[in-house]
């Protein structure tokens, strides 16, 4: 089967989420010992947890957060300040514990996989990280195609595996996608105006932190690649391939596999929003599992998400990627089960 | 002594939050290993928590929810469709672990401590409750005065008293504020109003859930209340005793001795709200030790936190009470310290 093939069946796999459990959530939620309504959003997040796992109460006791790490072409034309080599620099941040992800996941007690589908050069080995580069980086987004569409299926099924080993051996109940990748919210925008249809200036933002001059060559930039490749959203894999990265492609692959195995996906800022965008394209019920942990500042992610019909659980002001927005959301979700599955109803306290 | 006198005292005990510690947080959040401000509000709360701790970094991991309960005469008036039987029943559910405060506390790995300032009933004997009835519920604040203001400084110091034995004992090191009360919201809109200067319709809500016909007769009887004791701010035990609840004065009491000590109070919906405003009135600085966990969707939430210039970290239309939206923002808070307790610098993987 060509590596194409194989992509088209895992997210052929996506079941929409189970309506009888969300019946049963939505029933449970008015009976339990408060004012029917009163916990807001949570109760909604509930019951849509309930969906995803097939069953009321959920269970979402054992998270972990993927972090794809790629490079890119496209930084030749100076759309970062940052060098090429602080994406594997962070991954060894990374490895080392010493960067916001580790404290963030620390936090949310959720474990860490990196994954290098595309850091330019070679990264020390270390059992935090997964190694399946399937290039040194893109080429340059806005002069030809970032990547060939079978790199791209290769990037997303790397994804999709590390995903699948977390859940199926590592008994993991949700997924937090993260990104490191020096230039990767170039490639992002690139993807959220293609599969959204909103202009180039709409999209873009500083990223992690450049100034207005940049910010002009960065949208330039962007219009001529969506010129170059003029992209047809229906053709998604086509579309990742030319104006994607290799992490953005790895991330559609885990959100994919989530979906698959109704474990709930967290998004983090614009580059998980460009990535489900790709994963909506190419499995519209692979929505059904996704939460919105946090709004970035980048517009981007504002759009990708509106796009997606996804309210953002935070909003924090935070563009800083590695998953750090998703790991805040974890305990929100935990939370949210937790109502469902610990709570006694009014009856059971005498005021049914 | 008088009770009062020593209300005087403790406000008097609150210290402004350590300049120096704020100022080593900043630079520290400036070195570390993450664009310049890419974690948003985090930051800033990070910032804050130095300050407050007087140490850079600071510690925040040992939370506790202190649930303040209390019965209110107001009720009579038909304020809420709830009996007043509820509280009881309620607080018995918390010692039961079988509320959604009970649920979010594990989530939280926080701590419950109930305290009765003023349940109408006599409740079991359970190690999680501290008994401190100062009297069976108030009277009825739109015919005459709450409570006596002796009443009002002994709930708050009821409530102080818990703090201080939590902090000091127990080595909680991160406070939160719950409430339990049927009625409770009317006392708490009266003293939004009292304290803001607000007209009784904008602060006025729906509370846990009433129609539009109990909205209108509520928002009349807090006009009232308003007009009856035409309250001085200036006055803040009075203005308390006149217009407010016990577990409202015990909530203060809370609030103030967490300043007192340099410990974080993250404050829970529109009751704490309603107290941080009179520990606010009787020392100013103590609003450098408050953090608004969430937005309620009561209206009276939002005018207080403004009030006090604090910017709540969530929005997720909760109403619940109880402390539930305060210890859904625990994560948020500990993640903050954690970034610049745990995270590397710059210069540290070499990127300086």
């Amino acid at each position: 089967m060509s590596l194409e093939d194989r992509v088209r069946e895992l997210a052929e796999d996506v079941e929409p989420a189970d309506g009888s459990a969300i019946r049963a959530a939505r029933e449970r939620q008015r009976a339990l010992a408060k004012p029917p309504g009163s916990l807001g959003r949570l109760e909604d997040l509930g019951t849509r947890l309930a969906g995803m796992a097939g069953e009321c109460p959920p269970s979402v006791s054992a998270p972990a957060v993927v972090v794809c790490a790629g490079d890119h072409g496209v930084l030749a034309r100076g759309v970062s300040p940052w060098p090429r080599e602080v994406t594997a620099a962070m991954v060894g941040n990374f490895c080392a514990g010493g960067a916001a992800v580790n404290a963030l996941a620390r936090t949310a007690g959720a474990r860490i996989s990196v994954l290098d589908v595309g850091v330019a050069s070679d990264l020390e080995r270390h059992p935090m990280l997964r190694t399946a580069k399937v290039r040194p980086g893109t080429s340059d987004l806005s002069r030809g195609s970032a990547m060939e569409r079978e790199e791209a299926a290769r990037a997303m099924l790397a994804g999709a595996g590390v995903a699948e080993e977390l859940i199926s051996s590592g008994g993991v109940d949700l997924l937090v996608t993260g990104d490191m990748g020096i230039g990767n919210t170039t490639p992002a925008a690139c993807l959220i105006a293609a599969f959204t249809g909103r202009a180039a200036d709409e999209v873009t933002g500083h990223g992690t932190g450049i100034d207005d001059a940049t910010l002009k060559l960065k949208v330039r930039v962007i219009e001529e690649a969506l010129e170059l490749h003029d992209p047809d959203p229906g053709d998604s894999l086509g579309t990742l391939a030319d104006l994607g990265g290799l992490e953005h492609a790895a991330l559609a692959g885990v959100i994919l596999t989530g979906a698959v195995y109704g474990v709930p996906v967290i998004l983090d800022g614009v580059v998980s929003g460009s990535a489900a965008l790709v994963a909506h394209a190419l499995a519209p019920a692979s929505v059904e599992y996704m939460i919105a942990g946090h709004l970035s500042t980048e517009p981007g992610s504002r759009i990708a998400l509106e796009n997606l019909d996804l309210a953002p659980l935070l909003d924090l002001e935070m563009r800083l990627g590695e998953g750090t927005g998703g790991l805040l959301a974890v305990p929100l979700v935990q939370a949210a089960a937790r109502v469902l599955g610990e709570m006694a109803t009014l009856e059971e306290i005498g005021l049914g």
